[in-house]
This record gives structure tokens, C-alpha cells and sequence, in this order.
């Protein structure tokens, strides 16, 4: 991690300099049929588009970009059973060097084929935390790679907040951000583009009631990781971090979460209305937008899909 | 029908002129995997983005944009269980008349939902050709309302002929269009805007082997209906039609057929790779690019994706 310090504009224009030519800049698209649903101007920012299918190619690609060469030439390494795995592996391949994932053996055989398929070294362990870790300081030490977490880490979170950037700067002045909430790096990278380039833009964190860590340190105002969390937005069941939980409570308008029913509901809809796939995550804050509340009315919202990586052949409509 | 001739280059600009307020102009989306995979540049014109869900509301809208309104007071009439009823329920809803729509009592039930949403009114009966025209005769000659063919139409023709209007503008001299073929009507109108705009664009017709009327109608230069029709592309099972077929002899360059698991493993690949939602129909275009033929090899090429009404409850890949 190069950034010590919670990313300014700066840090946030200058990574989006340095990763725009390996990313997408994704469209923002609206439908009326959803915007009748929900009584509001809704825009979707769609990193279902985005390379690796999340938002999660931005933090890696930065993370990586803020390496030297001979760091870079080590490889990277970290953690994961879900898109930052995808992400991290494309980053390196698209810049030429190995990536080191740790995956637990139950992880999706989606996400696996999505690691090999950029060339990523995988190494499977047993599904507990402290097995991860444990295989993935063995890896570091071996291979001197740079560990890169998929939150908890300044660069990434500067690297997540380009989505937000990017949407403000197409679409000036909206009144609300809906963004989704799991480690909190899309929502600590969104509240920052927020602040420092729409500042009377509120955004909400939307999360799964069965994963309501945030809620629930929002409303005691101190970081309370989720216990045996269950939800079907996969990419949303890790709690905040240390270094994402302190831009959340300083920035966050509300946290507002939503039931599993809801996010099924709102993932179906958007399917078969507007013709993406999204992910579950995705389908929070789209929930929350259907959810009418009175404060949203006729206002401009953008809701952040962050993603459009699912196993088409395990939908949740067929479980 | 208004028009009575094939469709010239002036009807095909004025009928764009009259019904772009009421359709989504749809991009050209590109994805850098499915280039790799076919082994070619390829430029997907997403109808499946287009109001009611498929190029069929251009044809709708223009149809009706072309009686006065006297006689479209009186309302429009078809039958059909497929897009085509979609797309007339919603032109007639936009222009403030009345749609009576003839559906088989075996219509798909998104279909038939599609229809009810735009406020058509629904007689079913047998699924019989003979049962639905003599219904739709019964409802015509009560109603007084205009009959709008789905595909056997000049007005129709030349509002499809939109789409790869739209697509040839959008980028300049394509190599070949592929395009999806059922009644005729969207690749009649395809092969007119090539001819007129684009005239050293060559235009593949794609068919499902199981559905292969245009194949054999074209090895054998004479109008061969499917008997028996079969395939999961629902929107190809017709066969094409007296105004559509003598336009594909003439312009067409080649007829290219698929067989099912081609259809369905392209289909896969667009939503897993692409994040965005295509009908079975739409494949079959895919698929063909996706046969790696030699003369299609690194050329620019446009595939016309007609539509993405997909019943999510009942999914190919897991029937």
C-alpha cells in the first residue's frame, strides 16, 4: 500500500489518470419502467461492464500502477473467493506479472475459471480465515509478492472511487448515491468522490439486513464486524475494515438495509426490464431505490452496480 | 399496409424520421473476448435494448405512424404470440388507441404478460394458424381495426430496415451484417439499408437448422415453408413470407445455418461475457460468428442482437 493517508482529490484525480486506459468508463443507463417503479430519476452506473465484470478491476489495476517496476516485477498476492480475485488477476496480467489468489476449496467454480482464465496462480486452502491467511503469508514469504487487500487498503479504496468520479462527471449534480456495502471499499471511494467533487450529493450505503455490519456500527458508532453473516449478495458478507469503517461514519448520509426477498426481487427486475445481468450486491441499493422511500421522490439518483459476475447455472430464482 | 412497393431509400429515411421520438436510438456494443473468440471484429446493435424489448417496436410504430388518425382511432390488430404482440401493444398505448392482440391459449406467459402491460386487449384461442385468423377476422370485422401483419408488410419492412440504418451510421462501412432470420421482415428491411447506405456491406441470413425455411428456400430459389418447425429460438419458428422473400433473394449474400447447442452455448457466452440479456433468436447470429468461417476472419462486422424477452423462469441451459 503506497497511499498513508486517506485519499484527497488528488490522490482520487491522479489514479484515475493512471488506470483510465485499462478500465472502461462505463455508461450510466436509466429505464423508464424502472423510474415509474421507483417514483425517481434513476441512473445506473454499470461496472457489470467493467473489465473482470466489477468495479474491483479499478482498485487493483491502481494498487498495481502505484508499485515500481521492481515491485511490480515480484507479483502481487491476496485472498479471495470473489471478484477482487478476477480483478487482482487480470491487473497483473494486463501489466505482466504473476498473481498469487488464495482461494478456500469451496470457493464458486465461476470465480475459479474467471482466475485461470487470466492466468492467475492459484492456491486452494481450507475455507476459514485464519487458513487464508495463514497460505497467504507462506506465499508472500516465498515469493516476496505484494499482498493486496481487497478493502482495507487507501490505494484500492482511491482506485473504487473513479466509479463515482466518472458518474458525477456525466451526470452533474445528482441528489442521492446509492452504493452497495460489504468491506466498504466501493463505499469509502464513493463517499470521497462525493465530497470532494458533488459536495451536497448524499449517498447511502445499501446492504443486506442478513449482512448488516455497517447498520449496525452506524447506529453504535463503533466497527462491529458481522457474525456467521448470510445473504445471497455474495460479494457483500465481509465486514469493514479499520481504514474504510472511519470514512464511512464521517461520510455517509444513512445506511438503509434491505431483506433477502428484496434484492431477489429487484435482481429479477432489472434483468428482465433493462436486459443486464447484475449481481446480487448490485441488487441492494436497487432494492433500496423500490423500497419508495419519501425522501428519494422525484429525485436523481445514481445506484452503483457493482458488478454482473453470477454462475448462470446456480440462479437464486431456481434454489 | 400504406406503402405498396418494396421500400426505397427515401421510405426507409422518412420512416426513421417518423418514428425516432418513440424508439431508443440502441448502441453497438464490442466486447475485446467475444473478438478473440471469433476471431474477427464484431459490433452488436443491441435491439434487445430497444423499447418492448426488440427491433419489433420500429416496425409497430411505423406502421401505425402511417394511417391517419382516423383510422388508427379505430385501433390495430394481430396475432401473435410472440414480440411482434409486445411492440403493438406499446405503439398503440404511445399513440393512444386500441390494440386487440390474437394469442394461442399456449402463449408463453411472459409474452402474455408483456401484451397486458401495454393494455392490450387479449382474445385467445387454439394454437392453430387457422384458429387465429379466423379470430383475428372476427375481431377485425367487428373492430374495424387495421390488421398489422408482423413481417408480411412494407410498412413493417422499411420500419426494421431502421435498425441497421442506425448501425451503418453509427460505423461506417461494416464488411458483413449478420442477421437473424424467421418471417423475413427485420433481414428484408437489413438487406434494404445495406443496399442503400452500405452498399459493399454483404448480409449473412442466420437460421436455426431446426427452422431452416430460408436455407432451403434459397439452395432451391422458390418459397419453401418450415414444415414442423423446431428450435429454441422462438422468434424464427415462421417461415417467411410472399413481400419478404423475393427481397432476401435478391439481396442476400448467404444463408448460414446453426444447430441448437450452437444457439444456446452462444447465448451463455453473450450473458456471461457481455452482462447483457439476449433471446435465443439473437444467438443465432452469434453463433455464426462464432463457426470461425474463413471469410469472415478479422473483418468488421455488425450482428443485429433482435431482442431479449427471455422467460428467466425457464431457462434454456436448465430445462
Amino acid at each position: 500500500m503506497k497511499l498513508q493517508h486517506v485519499p484527497t482529490k488528488a490522490d482520487i484525480l491522479e489514479a484515475h489518470n493512471i488506470i483510465r486506459s485499462h478500465i472502461h468508463h462505463t455508461p450510466l443507463l436509466k429505464s423508464e419502467m424502472m423510474n415509474q417503479m421507483a417514483g425517481a430519476s434513476l441512473w445506473f452506473k454499470c461496472e457489470n461492464f467493467q473489465k473482470a465484470g466489477a468495479f474491483k478491476s479499478r482498485g487493483a489495476l491502481h494498487a498495481m500502477l502505484q508499485m515500481t517496476a521492481e515491485e511490480r516485477s515480484k507479483g502481487v498476492a491476496t485472498h479471495s473467493s470473489g471478484n477482487h480475485a478476477g480483478a487482482l488477476a487480470r491487473a497483473a496480467k494486463v501489466l505482466g506479472t504473476a498473481a498469487h489468489i488464495v482461494m478456500p476449496n469451496n470457493a464458486p467454480s465461476a470465480k475459479v475459471s474467471a482466475v485461470r482464465q487470466y492466468g492467475g496462480n492459484i492456491t486452494f486452502c481450507e475455507p476459514t480465515l485464519s487458513a487464508r491467511e495463514q497460505t497467504l503469508g507462506e506465499i508472500v514469504e516465498k515469493t516476496r509478492a505484494e499482498e493486496v487487500h481487497p478493502y482495507n487498503n487507501y490505494d484500492i479504496i482511491a482506485g473504487q472511487a473513479t466509479a463515482a468520479l466518472e458518474a458525477i462527471n456525466d451526470l452533474p449534480d445528482p441528489d442521492f448515491i446509492l452504493c452497495p456495502v460489504g468491506g466498504g471499499g466501493l463505499l469509502s471511494g464513493t463517499l470521497l468522490s462525493a465530497k470532494y467533487f458533488s459536495p451536497k450529493t448524499r449517498v447511502i450505503a445499501c446492504e443486506p439486513l442478513g449482512a448488516n455490519d455497517t447498520w449496525k456500527s452506524f447506529q453504535t458508532k463503533s466497527l462491529i464486524p458481522s457474525q456467521n453473516p448470510k445473504t445471497i449478495a455474495d460479494g457483500l458478507l465481509t465486514s469493514l475494515g479499520s481504514r474504510t469503517f472511519p470514512i464511512i461514519m464521517e461520510n455517509v448520509y444513512d445506511v438503509i438495509t434491505v431483506e433477502e426477498e428484496e434484492i431477489l426481487r429487484a435482481m429479477k427486475l432489472v434483468w428482465e426490464r433493462m436486459k443486464i445481468i447484475i449481481e446480487p450486491s448490485s441488487a441492494v441499493p436497487v432494492a433500496v431505490a423500490l423500497q419508495n422511500h419519501d425522501f428519494l421522490k422525484n429525485r436523481k439518483i445514481v445506484i452503483i452496480i457493482s458488478g454482473g459476475n453470477v454462475d448462470l447455472n446456480k440462479l437464486p430464482w431456481y434454489a
